[in-house]
């Protein structure tokens, strides 16, 4: 196998673009994607931060349903304390009926506490707290999606289904239940993400048989994400496959290195980072195993730093060595997921640099026991359409 | 003023029709509409029945909103007790947001006891207990939308809006909230639907300057409507309008009265009805009113019954001429809420009918006090495009 692409979409607009202007990126990036062959296009959910503004990533993938044709989607994550699980089981039922089964499902506890203050959950920072939510949840919506008569009294949520009415009458269709199971009636693939490496979410994949999502953040904690989800999983009983991990990343091809550079420092990624991501970073010492890969101290980890040591940034060969490098130490994974940022004023650079990654690096890009397989797929690869 | 006209797509797709199919439909019914000039499209909730089976109206709405310019969206109607009210508040902020404005929110308390049990709730046929909940979450819905700080603990959630963290780092925009009021931080127009002639509803209605929205089941009915809503209106200090009130009915218009009782007796919209708004009707005594209009047994009301004596069905001619017989009985309303029927396999007529009623037959339809505009209206009305 080679590397899969495909993006994820905080989508860090800068504050003051409109909800309008985030939808429409949100839908515009979809069909891009789409043309260009990602796999995917993971849409998160956040309902009180500035930079991470789309409370509600069904309505992006609705938009850009009857107008995309291959790509999948998932919600990355759906926060389950935050909403009922009935309610939220029937509306994945139907949307990944409406898109025809090109939709898997990420699911999260929530990270911020002022958006579960919103929920009605004050203790929003307790983890074991809210993955007790999570459980429950997940319980409540798998037995909605059997379509099987239950009644759950829980210890956050009631929800039940009830049995289809009968009647005499074979022309009478008043009695019955619509079907909003996932499409085919299967459960949907169920995905989690891990940012810090000793992350219970790793655990949680491994166990369940979930996909494995990891927030890049650092090499050591990407290879003990994988350490700590495989050995879960085979104790489980399930065969891990690195083909169904997938890392974030920041990455950005141009035609040349210092093309690649100049518009990452200048452009949208850099004004992220300068006045959201970096100050996050330092607040929540996520910096750290970025400076300790490279060696520096933490608090000198700034802009520059991330371009050069942490970023994938630069033209296809700079960024098919710089990856290759790093899948050799790690032992690779099965889809590249890169962040989205607000190229939105002008989006050509930006949807070039994802054609690029998909149609130039990926194909480049194996597995370390696949390397003839990249060899193989490098003859064969796609020519990029500028 | 003269009539306005809106769709009400709950969507009565027979059986069988995939959840894209009944999506797709949605989509390319609110083009449709936008194109001929519709003021409104209202999408109803529901998330047990086979013939209305749409869960989510939001994802049409989010589809349809690039692709739309003037026709306005609701929900008809959310069903407040199903779902948690500040993950809903939000959303429908957001969507007010990226439809700039083209929005309002029909909302419900839920009429069928399945659905109600799916979310958890056994007692769903108890309307007092239900319209508790309904007040709790409009409670912290209008709280969410304001955005100052609170927690609510009630009797059916709590939720809450937290104190926006302070930095002293101009630069630095991590601790700010995203903005999911509605647009302009305006509360939406609230719209609610009544059907029996002693309807709480439009009580609530008037008491609330909420918009009113009549299912048509009757003359009789539709006369209480509109005085419990204007008493109540008047007691709380409002100017009841008639242009706020809409009415829903089955509408179909043809070149001829022959080929529009044709297409409405042999097509999808007798289809639908014998099938299962008929058995439906029936079970739920909504056949009397009718019946009594006509004073028949309503055990005989049929399906040509309907299309004869209550649907309005015609030529251009005889729908004006059905319409402004109804409206002197009455008293009129504001906008014609035309209820939509499944013609996905070709659109061709029920577009047709929906371009003759916009253009040919609501210009000519005027208040009882306004004939005169009506006919001025006549002289000047717009020619349909076929």
């Amino acid at each position: 196998m080679v590397m899969e692409t495909g993006l994820i979409f905080h989508p860090y607009m800068r504050p003051g673009r409109t909800a309008r202007q985030t939808f429409d990126w949100g839908v515009q990036s979809s069909i891009a994607c789409d043309r260009i062959g990602f796999t995917n296009m993971l849409i998160s959910e956040h309902a009180s931060e500035v930079w991470q503004n789309i409370p509600n990533p069904e309505l992006i993938m609705a938009a850009a349903a009857l107008q995309t044709k291959r790509i999948k989607f998932a919600p990355m994550a759906h926060i389950l304390p935050h909403q009922h699980p009935a309610k939220l089981a029937i509306m994945i039922g139907w949307l990944s009926q409406i898109l025809e089964g090109r939709y898997f499902l990420g699911i999260g506890a929530g990270a911020y506490p002022p958006s579960a203050y919103m929920h009605g959950i004050k203790n929003g920072a307790d983890t074991v707290f809210l993955n007790e939510m999570v459980r429950e949840s997940l319980t409540i919506m798998e037995k909605m999606w059997k379509r099987e008569p239950f009644f759950h009294e829980g210890k956050f949520w009631n929800a039940g289904y009830p049995e289809e009415a009968k009647s005499d009458d074979l022309h009478d269709e008043q009695h019955k239940l619509a079907n909003f199971a996932p499409w085919h009636g299967e459960f949907p693939e169920i995905a989690v993400a891990g940012f810090s490496g000793n992350s219970p979410s790793m655990k949680l994949a491994g166990e369940r048989n979930f996909k494995p999502i990891s927030i890049y953040s650092g090499l050591d904690a990407l290879k003990q994400h994988w350490d700590i989800y495989s050995e879960a999983s085979i104790k489980a009983g399930y065969t891990p496959d690195r083909a169904r991990h997938a890392v974030t990343q920041t990455v950005f091809v141009a035609d040349t290195d210092k093309e690649a550079r100049r518009l990452v420092i200048e452009g949208p990624i850099g004004y992220c980072f300068n006045r959201y991501l970096i100050p996050i970073f330092r607040r929540f010492g996520m910096m750290n195993g970025f400076a300790k890969d490279a060696g520096i101290d933490p608090a000198k980890a700034d802009l520059d730093f991330l371009v050069d040591n942490v970023f994938v940034v630069g033209s296809p060969d700079t960024v098919i060595e710089k990856l290759n490098t790093l899948f050799e130490k790690c032992g690779g994974w099965g889809t590249m997921q890169v962040e989205s940022h607000d190229y939105y004023d002008d989006p050509s650079a930006w949807f070039y640099s994802l054609e690029l990654i998909a149609k130039e690096v990926a194909p480049r890009i194996g597995l370390p026991g696949d390397r003839a397989v990249g060899a193989e797929k490098i003859r064969n690869s796609v020519q990029v359409n500028t």
